[in-house]
């Protein structure tokens, strides 16, 4: 039942690292509103905006073993996405491990849990998603899953699945979708893009999106 | 049922400005500590300070339709106080409509839900008080109002009333109430004034107040 | 019932600092994982750590009165903690209040409830840990006790009881255990020192510390 | 500031009965979805069903004086409605205070805080919906308000306005609008009677309200 | 993207049936500690005990439309599994849907949403459980799936795996591994038959399970 | 650190159970509002009602062998009162440890975590106070304490101390107060009598303790 997958299928570098341009809200649309993790996941410091293929742990709550396992199996450029098979607020990681992260390449964590030494990892720039802060160890006596597919904050994320992190949260792609769902975002933002200049200019998106006779229809009225 | 209401009596604008410098913790106890927004409501970046006349949105949970609609109801000077009528933490406001709120002057927005795009909108300086941060995206399929009374986040908030904003949260005023909830606001920084100078000299509040006779009489003891 | 103690002991000052600048992760685990206030109890801005004899204050919710009779009981490189009997998130505390305590020399503030005037509070650099941000007004009717046992979001903190602070959140430690716990976390520090290095360098925390062969001998498999 | 309102208008009494007959999911759908008060509020135990007419009470958090106060505002068939100005949950209200209204032919109570006494209550078979259950006890220093505009549990509640309850919760139902509500509710039910006895005879809600058209031209696939 | 699946591969039906009598807990043990939904899925009233193959469905919070297209592809015995794409407390389900579920002989439901008329449905003795009890009415604006991979309150459940439900919540069972999971649950279910004979004669589990020794080992200490 | 303390000392039996008699919320407000665990503590099923002396277990989230070891350390007529070390809702205690606990004796639990058998807990009527209900097994890895003082659902515990629960909740009383506040229950209970049949026969409690003239004293207004 306890796995270490050493060899996952990882999406195209050069379609993550645009997807991380695109930012959360943008690649959520753009694949019909889903992937996104629950809400309570928020960065420890404001800023960072990327994306990277996901390596996945399972472990048990309370204990962080396994995240020591799956550094081995990180590699120059991936996110680790961490979840607890029960609610748990404890302090799963913190700034060793991160240097030891780092040291590989590993650009962030996505962790449904809580994080600790928030001031040493913001002073590394380090990012990391979280449920909370908390200083509260964890043991090292029960192991669990690298590479498996995990629920992390409610969304369903397989090794490989391109993270798309912003200051909004965390977005879940798969990683056969990573290339279309690019495309749909890039063609959603060239569409804003013109949007936005016209609503800088003062019109009325009522009037771009031409919705006034929907409302009406609808039974809108205006006194 | 649903209905936009085109004119509403806003408050005089000097009242408005000068309500927001005096801030919400002020504001609130000048009214007999009333009119506070539940404390879930937190603004996405800190700093910001103003108070402004709102203008209310009603709608339904994941439709942000609504918003669109009142676009053009506001004013140079307005604040935008939307209300879903179940709860809900989706995204209903990001960056494109910031930009069109800005193009017509509005200051801000209060939002008794989720707000996505907060890094663009902190770059803007788009001051935003809101439930939670989400880049779930809303639907525009079903009709609210506009300019009605709502409850937004636990208080009652009539089109026309001032909002006070800060990083303390969220008060509201009552328009025909302002400018005398602006005089007692008045009075009570005065007095403080003179008693952080006696604080700051190192005075006791116990003694400034003449609290010590009170709490004997109370029963308090010292050992 | 409601008492005030006047003298209590307080640790040795230098082994206060110090372990303030150990921090709280450290300090946590230096006394067995011990001590941790819950993680709803978050700083007002980042960047406070520090640590400090407890002064503290057991009252009645939504009512401020006793943290004015702490006042007089605090001293110079104490902290204020206060806990409300039962659950609260009234704002308590603010700026004229914190003027008094710095004033005094007092370092800071932890508050089982809500603060206000937060932006002025950050000016000052008057650092303070709370549940809430709460602009909402309290009385002043209630007596209650100062510097006996209270459990503060969910820790026992007794008076004289060393506070640590930082952005990860609260820990308390036993007065009589401070020396030893400092001793503790100096170990761990040194430790941790050494093991920093080699992670930076690429070794794998699952050969520094030898966890291969537990892994397998739980059963772990790779494949 | 605060005042009891003596003389409230209240609506029909055979139109009250009758809303009560209706219950919460009927009335909330014929008002177009509105005046659910927030799903926290939960029965002390099963099967009530009833509505009548609201008193209406503001008091401070952890004060329950203004209770004894309204006792003498109710008559016979009214409903109690109480919130607190900021969030509680203290038992505000136990076995005395009910034995009291129900001498007086008060039907029950909506209470946006804490109850105790539940196990003589439920003996009692005297109904309160609440958003907890607490012995924490309350004080009778602070004065508020009976038979003003509240929010309660996120709702507008106006004296005199009708609040339906059963097992599903809590709506309020405005004085003025009692009788056309009761009309929608009763049509509704009316078209449910024929609806139930199609579907328990096998037919199938995609035929009888004639959907599948409106869903394929949706783009549903059926695969 | 919107899709109804309309024929699924169910497990044995008489491994589902045992399943069902050997409770969440003993299921949840034999498939190590994993397929639990979260603690906040409580049944609408206690006794109902039973597996299920599961019918999964995915909409749009606030919209129930997509229940009505799956109660077509529901057979008798199956059990409806319900997740919306962001979080929501509304009312989804209510008499009239549990009426056409019971008439094709579909046996409950788990929804990780609001349920109303729970009166009328623990008359009907009708199972449900979910996370909220709300009268909140949905719309039928949008489409989703049925019969597609959802994570339902944090586990991924996909059509045709075995939902065992009784009063300590809901867990899931891969359709392949149940006849695998059930061997297992019995073994348990067997070994606790004797322990609790040796317990409710007095005999102690840390003679049973020959616990003493490894805890001196671990260091515990009599004093 | 991990210590099991034999002898601890209980309470006089006959205070103890006539504490139970009295009830939680007499009792807390006999000991001057104090004792009562958070409200989240809620019994497993309605009516038990009793009071009995705490043995007292702290153990690592997600772990229950110290409740194995606890067992032995129960005296007939205990109760067990256990709290994480830091907050977990899983199911650390089931119908198996209840036959042991039942057999020697012991008449309740109170844990600030899961439960889970509880439908069989309920059959067995061994009444349970907990934070959750939740199937989620616990592991034996990692040793605790039992007999040393805890914090538990907020509150401090002694062992020995007398918990006093019922439907209301848990309330602890100091073991050395134990008599005292017995005596004080009994009085405000006599009072209570008197009240309730006045208040039966229709007089008001603004009568009863004569608090009109103090309300027009705070400026209350009658319109």
């Amino acid at each position: 039942m306890a796995v270490v997958v050493r060899n996952i299928e990882r999406p195209d570098a050069a379609v993550v690292t645009a997807l991380g341009k695109c930012g959360v809200a943008t690649v959520h649309e753009a694949q019909a509103r889903t992937g996104l993790l629950a809400t309570y996941m928020r960065p420890i410091y404001a800023g960072a905006r990327l994306a990277a293929p996901a390596v996945t742990v399972s472990l048990p709550a309370g204990d962080n073993w396994m995240i020591h396992v799956a550094v081995e199996q990180l590699q120059r450029g991936d996110i680790l996405v961490v979840a607890p098979t029960s609610p748990s607020t404890d302090g799963y990681f913190g700034e060793l491990l991160a240097t030891s992260l780092r040291s590989g390449g590993v650009v962030g964590l996505v962790l449904d849990a809580g994080v600790r030494d928030v001031r040493e990892l913001t002073e590394m720039q380090f990012p990391v998603w979280s449920k909370a802060v908390s200083a509260q160890g964890t043991i090292k006596e029960m192991i669990g899953s690298v590479n498996v597919p995990i629920v992390c904050a409610g969304a369903l994320v397989n090794p490989g699945d391109v993270i798309v992190v912003d200051d909004d949260g965390v977005c879940v792609v798969r990683r056969e979708a990573a290339a279309d769902v690019l495309d749909k975002a890039r063609d959603r933002l060239a569409k804003e893009e013109e949007t936005r200049a016209r609503l800088a200019a003062g019109e009325l998106s009522l009037d771009i999106y031409g919705m006034r006779e929907r409302l009406a229809a609808k039974g809108l009225k205006y006194v």
